[in-house]
């Protein structure tokens, strides 16, 4: 019998930091017949996915649904509150970071980019430096949970000292909000951008935009770069309608209040202590089997390590692919920093659960082991069998 | 936070000896719409599945399809085959060899009860003293893979046995056949007997029964009990034709052509090695735990062990469904033996996979310990990642 042919582990399962995998109930919900979005019915949904994703940013302010991945939704946000002539204070360190200061970039604004190494997280006192030294700076950028890195940044101890300053704090929350806690109005984040395709557990296509009291204020103020995602006072109009301003991805609103319903039906709380505790049960799994973690300040969202030598990337995660059905990333280069090929990634977003987890930590620990790490079979798994169970 | 509350597993897994979990695919082609059967499209259909099940079965001869449970399958071929006025050797070692006596009983036909303690597995030797004592026997029954109890009898061995005599065997597969090997043709068994929700992973509603040359034969000469399913005879000419002869369940055998084909794609015996070994990986951890099997002879298809002094069987898996999301059977009555409330015992047959059995082990161990079992957390994590990883 060609033991290589038997799968033990049968079913897909999508750990990577987005796309993550969509339970069956927003499927079906998806797949229900198209309505027309100039509708009540419409309205409906549209007014119920807009309370609820209040919920989920933890705040009372307007949270806008638009069109496109995390990105779109980032640039808005960005693009829609920087004032013309000022400077951006933006933190790189990782590639979405670094995407954040090219995005400013491609539209010509002047930049203080406060770059940390790869896998460290900023501090307030790097932040406070950089506006004390520029008085004229309108926006902080930032990454709260940075996936290429999987790096979490003190965003509560940040937004306290932005607030101090005249600047509004922009957060990239695309891996942090629904997976980790986050609270918008209580840390006074001015805006928060997330995306449906992490912790929301939908396909990609849609991102997020909350927006705070000063962030509302800072926007009549400051004209439009552009149109469609270039001027959040169109969503931001509409939204006050329970509407939109452009066609919307309608099974994906549809699919998102179902989404958002399960996370409602289970607590947002306890929906952030699993992701905590499959982190936590990650990261003694691979520490167990002798490996590095990436980052100096982990987030909970997504956990990576570095591979042991002589392990080659493409081949190891093709192997977990094709022999067992688990979906990880790889990592990223940057414009400094060359991550490809040296580190692998899974999420605890969403959807995964603690079952998914050690799916993935058995077939990483016996695809490592083919690969010629030393470890005893099961190590991986007891180590995260005892952090499931720790209270 | 009620911790409580968290939940760590967060998909419903359904590990119980049937029914067993239903693979996307398979679920999605019973969303078609219905047709008709008296169609050629559906003909096509029903030839399909069964040479598909021919290939399951391991025999050149006719399957056939019958609505309804394993029982109706397997009642029809009982009283089908059983000459009148002749004995049946009837073995029972459980719930549903228990069963197969009442059917005779139930018919008033004579039998030979051949009753084996719960957990044991009838020999050789005990069929050939039967048939030897009673040369009027026209049927053995017996099964293959005592679901109640999580026993396989050695079917091959006691096919050569039967073989010796005029008696037919029929054979309770309906926890074995694309589960374990099954040799219809090579064993010499005169008919096999399985259902649709076990390994075949689909819901219940289907009962197959295989007929060797022997039972064919006998088929010819035995006077009808009934009509529905109590004369094969209307079916095996309706197969002839690739058709039944009553309305038969349209979605299921739509649905049992997908599942045919992922059993065709995966190749048979690696299903096989791949429920072998989540059996070995399962008893392996519940032994590591100090549990105590139910068999003598463990089945591949399932495994069951008592539970620990004080441990309240309802209450654990309610706990196990209701905060893990993990569904397994317990014990079961039979005439003598009561293992209601004394026993657990959960599946390998189908979809379910290492990740699903890893889960299992996990919510099984943790909610053990917290019924007061002295054991350290990942114990089973650790035994079964050993099996696992064993080539």
């Amino acid at each position: 019998m060609p033991t290589d042919a038997v799968r033990l582990f049968n079913q897909p399962r999508l750990l990577t930091p987005g796309p993550t995998s969509v339970p069956p109930a927003v499927l079906l919900e998806m797949a229900q017949p198209i309505i027309h979005h100039r509708t009540k019915q419409f309205q409906g949904i549209f007014k119920d996915v807009s309370e609820k994703l209040q919920a989920l940013f933890r705040t009372t302010g307007p949270v806008l649904t638009i069109a496109g991945s995390g990105t779109t939704a980032y640039e808005a946000a960005q693009v829609s509150l920087v004032v013309p002539g000022s400077k951006a204070v933006t933190v790189a360190g990782g590639k979405f970071g670094e995407r954040w200061q090219d995005v400013y970039d491609a539209h010509g604004v002047e930049q203080i980019k406060i770059n940390v190494p790869w896998g460290d997280a900023v501090t307030g006192d790097q932040i406070e430096q950089a506006l004390k030294a520029n008085p004229d700076v309108s926006v902080v950028t930032l990454c709260h949970s940075e996936t290429s890195t999987a790096t979490v940044a003190d965003v509560q101890g940040i937004a306290q000292v932005v607030r101090g300053s005249g600047a509004l704090l922009i957060v990239d929350g695309i891996t942090s909000v629904g997976a980790m806690p986050v609270e918008m109005d209580q840390w006074g984040i001015d805006v928060l951008v997330t995306g449906s395709q992490k912790a929301l557990m939908l396909p990609p296509g849609l991102g997020m935009v909350g927006l705070g009291p000063r962030a509302l204020e800072r926007l009549e103020s400051v004209k439009a770069a552009g149109y469609y995602n270039l001027d959040l006072r169109r969503w931001l109009a509409s939204w006050h309608k329970h509407d939109v301003p452009f066609t919307p991805p309608v099974s994906l609103i549809r699919g998102l209040r179902v989404a958002l319903e399960l996370i409602e039906a289970e607590g947002l709380e306890n929906v952030w202590a699993r992701s905590a505790k499959l982190a936590a049960a990650t990261r003694a799994a691979l520490q167990a089997l002798g490996l590095k973690l990436i980052s100096t300040s982990p987030s909970d969202s997504v956990t990576g390590a570095y591979y042991p030598d002589g392990v080659d990337d493409s081949q190891f995660r093709s192997a977990l692919r094709d022999r067992y059905g688990i979906h990880i990333a790889g990592g990223q280069d940057g414009r400094g920093d060359k991550w490809k090929g040296k580190i692998f990634r899974l999420s605890h977003m969403g959807y995964v659960d603690a079952g998914d987890t050690l799916a993935a930590l058995s077939a990483i620990e016996s695809q490592l082991r083919s690969a010629g790490l030393k470890a005893n079979p099961g190590t991986a798994l007891a180590a995260a069998g005892v952090e499931l169970q720790n209270a």
